[in-house]
Protein backbone atom coordinates (compact mmCIF):
# COMPACT_ATOMS: atom_id res chain seq x y z
CA UNK A 1 0.00 0.00 0.00
CA UNK A 2 1.49 3.38 -1.33
CA UNK A 3 1.56 6.04 1.74
CA UNK A 4 -0.63 9.19 0.60
CA UNK A 5 2.38 11.90 1.95
CA UNK A 6 0.05 14.81 1.90
CA UNK A 7 -3.25 13.03 3.86
CA UNK A 8 -0.40 11.85 6.61
CA UNK A 9 0.64 15.30 6.67
CA UNK A 10 -2.55 16.43 7.62
CA UNK A 11 -3.25 13.98 9.96
CA UNK A 12 -0.02 14.09 11.74
CA UNK A 13 -0.75 17.59 12.34
CA UNK A 14 -4.19 17.18 13.27
CA UNK A 15 -2.75 14.65 16.19
CA UNK A 16 -0.07 17.66 16.76
CA UNK A 17 -2.43 20.64 17.46
CA UNK A 18 -4.46 18.27 19.59
CA UNK A 19 -1.68 17.39 21.43
CA UNK A 20 -0.42 21.35 21.97
CA UNK A 21 -2.90 21.15 24.44
CA UNK A 22 -1.16 19.20 26.71
CA UNK A 23 2.91 21.49 26.01
CA UNK A 24 0.05 24.31 27.41
CA UNK A 25 -1.86 22.30 29.91
CA UNK A 26 0.89 20.22 31.53
CA UNK A 27 1.61 18.88 35.03
CA UNK A 28 1.69 21.63 37.47
CA UNK A 29 2.01 21.65 41.52
CA UNK A 30 -1.39 21.28 41.67
CA UNK A 31 -0.80 17.76 40.22
CA UNK A 32 2.00 16.89 42.01
CA UNK A 33 0.21 17.38 45.41
CA UNK A 34 -3.01 15.92 44.67
CA UNK A 35 -3.46 11.92 46.49
CA UNK A 36 -2.32 9.90 43.36
CA UNK A 37 -2.63 6.35 43.22
CA UNK A 38 0.87 3.84 43.56
CA UNK A 39 0.23 2.97 39.40
CA UNK A 40 0.57 6.65 38.59
CA UNK A 41 3.12 6.48 35.37
CA UNK A 42 6.40 9.20 35.78
CA UNK A 43 5.17 12.38 34.04
CA UNK A 44 8.09 11.85 31.65
CA UNK A 45 5.65 9.44 30.09
CA UNK A 46 3.26 10.76 28.76
CA UNK A 47 4.79 13.08 26.03
CA UNK A 48 6.67 9.48 24.97
CA UNK A 49 3.54 7.60 24.99
CA UNK A 50 1.88 10.57 22.80
CA UNK A 51 4.60 10.33 20.43
CA UNK A 52 4.21 7.15 19.80
CA UNK A 53 0.64 6.95 19.92
CA UNK A 54 -0.10 9.83 17.51
CA UNK A 55 2.50 8.31 14.50
CA UNK A 56 0.49 5.41 14.53
CA UNK A 57 -2.88 7.07 14.78
CA UNK A 58 -2.22 9.52 11.91
CA UNK A 59 -0.23 6.84 9.25
CA UNK A 60 -3.90 4.69 10.31
CA UNK A 61 -6.39 7.06 9.55
CA UNK A 62 -4.09 7.69 6.22
CA UNK A 63 -4.47 3.71 5.54
CA UNK A 64 -8.22 4.13 6.18
CA UNK A 65 -8.60 7.08 3.71
CA UNK A 66 -6.89 5.94 0.83
CA UNK A 67 -8.98 2.19 1.58
CA UNK A 68 -11.57 2.78 -0.70
CA UNK A 69 -13.89 1.53 1.73
CA UNK A 70 -17.62 2.48 1.80
CA UNK A 71 -17.14 2.66 5.45
CA UNK A 72 -14.15 5.23 5.29
CA UNK A 73 -16.14 8.03 5.62
CA UNK A 74 -18.18 6.49 8.90
CA UNK A 75 -14.08 5.97 10.19
CA UNK A 76 -13.12 9.50 9.52
CA UNK A 77 -15.89 11.27 11.50
CA UNK A 78 -15.01 9.14 14.03
CA UNK A 79 -11.54 10.51 13.66
CA UNK A 80 -13.05 14.05 14.29
CA UNK A 81 -14.75 13.64 17.11
CA UNK A 82 -12.13 11.42 19.29
CA UNK A 83 -9.54 14.40 18.14
CA UNK A 84 -11.93 17.11 19.93
CA UNK A 85 -12.32 15.05 23.04
CA UNK A 86 -8.31 14.58 23.19
CA UNK A 87 -8.22 18.26 22.91
CA UNK A 88 -10.44 19.23 25.58
CA UNK A 89 -9.11 16.40 28.46
CA UNK A 90 -5.76 18.24 29.36
CA UNK A 91 -7.32 22.26 29.83
CA UNK A 92 -10.21 20.85 31.70
CA UNK A 93 -8.00 18.19 34.33
CA UNK A 94 -4.71 20.29 33.84
CA UNK A 95 -5.73 24.00 33.45
CA UNK A 96 -9.00 23.44 35.67
CA UNK A 97 -8.18 21.09 38.05
CA UNK A 98 -11.40 19.57 37.61
CA UNK A 99 -11.05 15.75 37.83
CA UNK A 100 -14.92 14.92 37.70
CA UNK A 101 -15.27 17.41 34.59
CA UNK A 102 -12.15 15.47 33.23
CA UNK A 103 -13.31 12.25 33.91
CA UNK A 104 -16.65 13.13 31.68
CA UNK A 105 -14.47 14.09 28.72
CA UNK A 106 -12.38 11.29 28.96
CA UNK A 107 -16.17 9.08 29.13
CA UNK A 108 -16.76 10.73 25.52
CA UNK A 109 -13.06 10.04 24.47
CA UNK A 110 -12.99 6.29 25.35
CA UNK A 111 -15.77 5.42 23.45
CA UNK A 112 -15.24 7.73 20.58
CA UNK A 113 -11.26 5.79 20.79
CA UNK A 114 -12.83 2.50 21.33
CA UNK A 115 -15.44 3.47 17.89
CA UNK A 116 -12.58 4.63 16.01
CA UNK A 117 -10.52 1.43 16.50
CA UNK A 118 -13.79 -0.51 15.71
CA UNK A 119 -14.65 1.62 12.47
CA UNK A 120 -10.93 1.84 11.24
CA UNK A 121 -10.45 -2.65 11.88
CA UNK A 122 -13.69 -2.86 9.48
CA UNK A 123 -12.07 -0.58 7.21
CA UNK A 124 -8.60 -1.70 6.95
CA UNK A 125 -7.45 -4.37 9.65
CA UNK A 126 -3.95 -3.22 10.17
CA UNK A 127 -5.34 0.40 10.65
CA UNK A 128 -7.78 -1.18 13.65
CA UNK A 129 -4.68 -2.81 15.19
CA UNK A 130 -2.75 0.10 14.83
CA UNK A 131 -5.16 1.51 17.15
CA UNK A 132 -5.33 -0.67 19.43
CA UNK A 133 -2.36 0.41 21.87
CA UNK A 134 -4.71 4.06 22.08
CA UNK A 135 -7.85 2.46 22.92
CA UNK A 136 -5.16 0.67 26.31
CA UNK A 137 -3.28 4.19 27.15
CA UNK A 138 -7.14 5.78 27.02
CA UNK A 139 -8.09 2.98 28.95
CA UNK A 140 -5.59 3.83 31.60
CA UNK A 141 -5.88 7.30 31.49
CA UNK A 142 -9.24 6.75 32.00
CA UNK A 143 -8.60 4.43 35.28
CA UNK A 144 -6.10 6.93 36.72
CA UNK A 145 -8.34 9.88 36.07
CA UNK A 146 -10.99 7.82 38.13
CA UNK A 147 -8.75 7.38 41.11
CA UNK A 148 -7.27 10.49 41.06
CA UNK A 149 -11.23 12.17 41.05
CA UNK A 150 -12.08 9.57 44.23
CA UNK A 151 -9.27 9.94 46.15
CA UNK A 152 -9.85 13.84 46.15
CA UNK A 153 -13.08 14.45 45.86
CA UNK A 154 -13.74 15.90 49.59
CA UNK A 155 -10.52 17.59 49.65
CA UNK A 156 -10.83 21.87 49.15
CA UNK A 157 -9.72 23.20 46.02
CA UNK A 158 -6.23 24.93 46.24
CA UNK A 159 -6.14 28.63 46.02
CA UNK A 160 -6.53 29.58 42.20
CA UNK A 161 -7.47 26.49 40.83
CA UNK B 1 -29.62 14.75 -1.48
CA UNK B 2 -30.72 12.19 0.91
CA UNK B 3 -28.95 13.20 4.41
CA UNK B 4 -26.88 10.53 6.48
CA UNK B 5 -28.23 11.19 9.88
CA UNK B 6 -25.78 9.22 11.50
CA UNK B 7 -23.23 10.65 9.93
CA UNK B 8 -24.60 14.26 10.21
CA UNK B 9 -24.96 13.30 14.57
CA UNK B 10 -21.11 12.19 14.73
CA UNK B 11 -20.06 15.76 13.14
CA UNK B 12 -22.42 17.45 15.13
CA UNK B 13 -21.33 15.24 18.36
CA UNK B 14 -17.84 16.66 16.95
CA UNK B 15 -18.40 20.28 17.15
CA UNK B 16 -20.20 20.08 20.54
CA UNK B 17 -17.48 18.58 21.98
CA UNK B 18 -14.95 21.07 20.39
CA UNK B 19 -17.55 23.93 21.96
CA UNK B 20 -17.48 22.52 25.10
CA UNK B 21 -14.43 24.08 25.45
CA UNK B 22 -15.90 26.98 25.55
CA UNK B 23 -18.42 26.64 27.88
CA UNK B 24 -15.78 25.50 30.13
CA UNK B 25 -13.75 28.48 29.42
CA UNK B 26 -15.75 31.40 28.68
CA UNK B 27 -15.15 34.92 29.10
CA UNK B 28 -13.81 36.21 32.99
CA UNK B 29 -13.43 39.20 34.80
CA UNK B 30 -9.89 39.25 33.44
CA UNK B 31 -11.86 39.38 30.03
CA UNK B 32 -14.06 42.68 31.34
CA UNK B 33 -11.54 44.04 32.54
CA UNK B 34 -8.47 43.94 29.51
CA UNK B 35 -7.89 46.68 26.85
CA UNK B 36 -10.68 45.84 23.92
CA UNK B 37 -11.20 47.33 21.02
CA UNK B 38 -15.10 49.16 19.76
CA UNK B 39 -15.96 46.57 17.61
CA UNK B 40 -15.71 43.48 19.89
CA UNK B 41 -18.81 41.90 20.25
CA UNK B 42 -21.04 41.48 23.15
CA UNK B 43 -20.28 38.39 25.17
CA UNK B 44 -23.94 36.60 24.53
CA UNK B 45 -23.12 36.88 20.62
CA UNK B 46 -20.19 34.28 20.86
CA UNK B 47 -22.38 31.48 21.97
CA UNK B 48 -25.42 31.97 19.26
CA UNK B 49 -22.71 32.42 16.35
CA UNK B 50 -20.82 29.16 17.21
CA UNK B 51 -24.90 27.34 17.63
CA UNK B 52 -25.26 28.51 13.98
CA UNK B 53 -22.00 27.88 12.32
CA UNK B 54 -21.97 24.63 14.24
CA UNK B 55 -24.67 23.27 12.35
CA UNK B 56 -23.55 25.00 9.36
CA UNK B 57 -20.10 22.97 9.34
CA UNK B 58 -21.50 19.64 10.67
CA UNK B 59 -24.38 19.71 7.55
CA UNK B 60 -21.63 20.73 5.16
CA UNK B 61 -19.19 17.71 6.03
CA UNK B 62 -22.20 15.35 6.03
CA UNK B 63 -23.08 16.82 2.37
CA UNK B 64 -19.25 16.55 1.53
CA UNK B 65 -18.35 13.22 2.86
CA UNK B 66 -21.27 10.93 0.87
CA UNK B 67 -20.54 13.24 -2.33
CA UNK B 68 -18.79 10.26 -3.58
CA UNK B 69 -15.88 12.54 -4.59
CA UNK B 70 -12.33 10.75 -4.82
CA UNK B 71 -11.04 14.54 -3.13
CA UNK B 72 -13.66 13.78 0.71
CA UNK B 73 -11.06 12.23 2.12
CA UNK B 74 -8.52 15.32 2.20
CA UNK B 75 -11.68 17.76 2.92
CA UNK B 76 -12.48 15.32 5.75
CA UNK B 77 -8.92 15.45 7.19
CA UNK B 78 -8.84 18.69 7.01
CA UNK B 79 -12.24 18.94 8.87
CA UNK B 80 -10.26 17.19 11.95
CA UNK B 81 -7.71 19.32 11.54
CA UNK B 82 -9.64 22.46 12.37
CA UNK B 83 -11.32 20.53 15.25
CA UNK B 84 -8.36 20.86 17.05
CA UNK B 85 -7.20 24.26 16.45
CA UNK B 86 -11.05 25.07 17.37
CA UNK B 87 -11.01 22.93 20.79
CA UNK B 88 -7.72 24.35 21.72
CA UNK B 89 -8.19 28.16 20.70
CA UNK B 90 -10.48 29.17 23.75
CA UNK B 91 -8.35 27.20 26.46
CA UNK B 92 -5.15 29.54 25.65
CA UNK B 93 -7.08 32.49 25.43
CA UNK B 94 -9.76 32.43 28.15
CA UNK B 95 -7.76 29.56 30.23
CA UNK B 96 -4.31 30.47 30.19
CA UNK B 97 -4.93 34.58 29.50
CA UNK B 98 -2.29 34.39 26.41
CA UNK B 99 -3.78 36.59 23.54
CA UNK B 100 -0.39 36.09 21.95
CA UNK B 101 -0.51 32.23 22.40
CA UNK B 102 -3.74 32.14 21.27
CA UNK B 103 -3.12 34.43 18.52
CA UNK B 104 -0.15 31.86 17.12
CA UNK B 105 -3.36 29.12 17.12
CA UNK B 106 -5.97 31.31 15.44
CA UNK B 107 -3.34 31.61 12.84
CA UNK B 108 -3.49 27.72 12.39
CA UNK B 109 -7.45 27.67 12.70
CA UNK B 110 -7.67 30.45 10.27
CA UNK B 111 -5.23 28.38 7.34
CA UNK B 112 -7.39 24.74 8.21
CA UNK B 113 -10.14 26.59 8.23
CA UNK B 114 -9.74 28.42 4.77
CA UNK B 115 -8.26 25.30 3.51
CA UNK B 116 -11.88 23.58 4.29
CA UNK B 117 -13.61 25.95 2.64
CA UNK B 118 -11.51 25.57 -0.55
CA UNK B 119 -11.86 21.71 -0.09
CA UNK B 120 -15.72 21.43 0.87
CA UNK B 121 -16.16 23.40 -2.36
CA UNK B 122 -14.26 21.04 -4.63
CA UNK B 123 -16.11 18.40 -3.38
CA UNK B 124 -19.52 20.16 -3.31
CA UNK B 125 -20.42 23.54 -4.10
CA UNK B 126 -23.24 24.06 -1.41
CA UNK B 127 -21.34 22.66 1.30
CA UNK B 128 -18.37 24.81 0.55
CA UNK B 129 -20.64 27.46 0.69
CA UNK B 130 -21.99 26.90 4.18
CA UNK B 131 -18.14 27.33 5.12
CA UNK B 132 -18.28 30.76 4.28
CA UNK B 133 -19.95 32.19 7.14
CA UNK B 134 -17.21 30.41 9.39
CA UNK B 135 -14.33 31.81 7.30
CA UNK B 136 -15.89 35.10 7.95
CA UNK B 137 -16.21 34.61 11.96
CA UNK B 138 -12.67 33.29 12.19
CA UNK B 139 -11.08 36.40 10.41
CA UNK B 140 -13.20 38.88 12.82
CA UNK B 141 -12.11 36.49 15.90
CA UNK B 142 -8.50 36.96 14.48
CA UNK B 143 -8.49 40.45 13.92
CA UNK B 144 -10.29 40.85 17.32
CA UNK B 145 -7.92 38.72 18.93
CA UNK B 146 -4.66 40.63 17.00
CA UNK B 147 -6.12 43.48 18.46
CA UNK B 148 -6.59 42.60 22.22
CA UNK B 149 -2.77 41.40 22.00
CA UNK B 150 -1.54 44.66 20.37
CA UNK B 151 -3.48 46.68 22.99
CA UNK B 152 -2.56 44.87 26.15
CA UNK B 153 0.83 43.65 25.10
CA UNK B 154 2.58 45.57 27.98
CA UNK B 155 0.59 45.21 30.47
CA UNK B 156 1.12 43.22 33.61
CA UNK B 157 -0.70 39.83 34.32
CA UNK B 158 -3.24 39.93 37.21
CA UNK B 159 -2.61 37.32 39.32
CA UNK B 160 -3.41 34.38 38.77
CA UNK B 161 -3.25 34.33 35.51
Amino acid sequence: MMIDWPLFGIFLATTYAAGATGAFFSPDGWYDRIDKPKWTPPNWLFPVAWFVLYICMAYAATRVAISGSPLLVYALAIWGLQVAFNTLWSPVFFGLHRPGAALLVLCGMWISVLAMAVSFYQTDMFAGLLIAPYVVWTSYAWALNFSIWRRNRGAAQPAGA
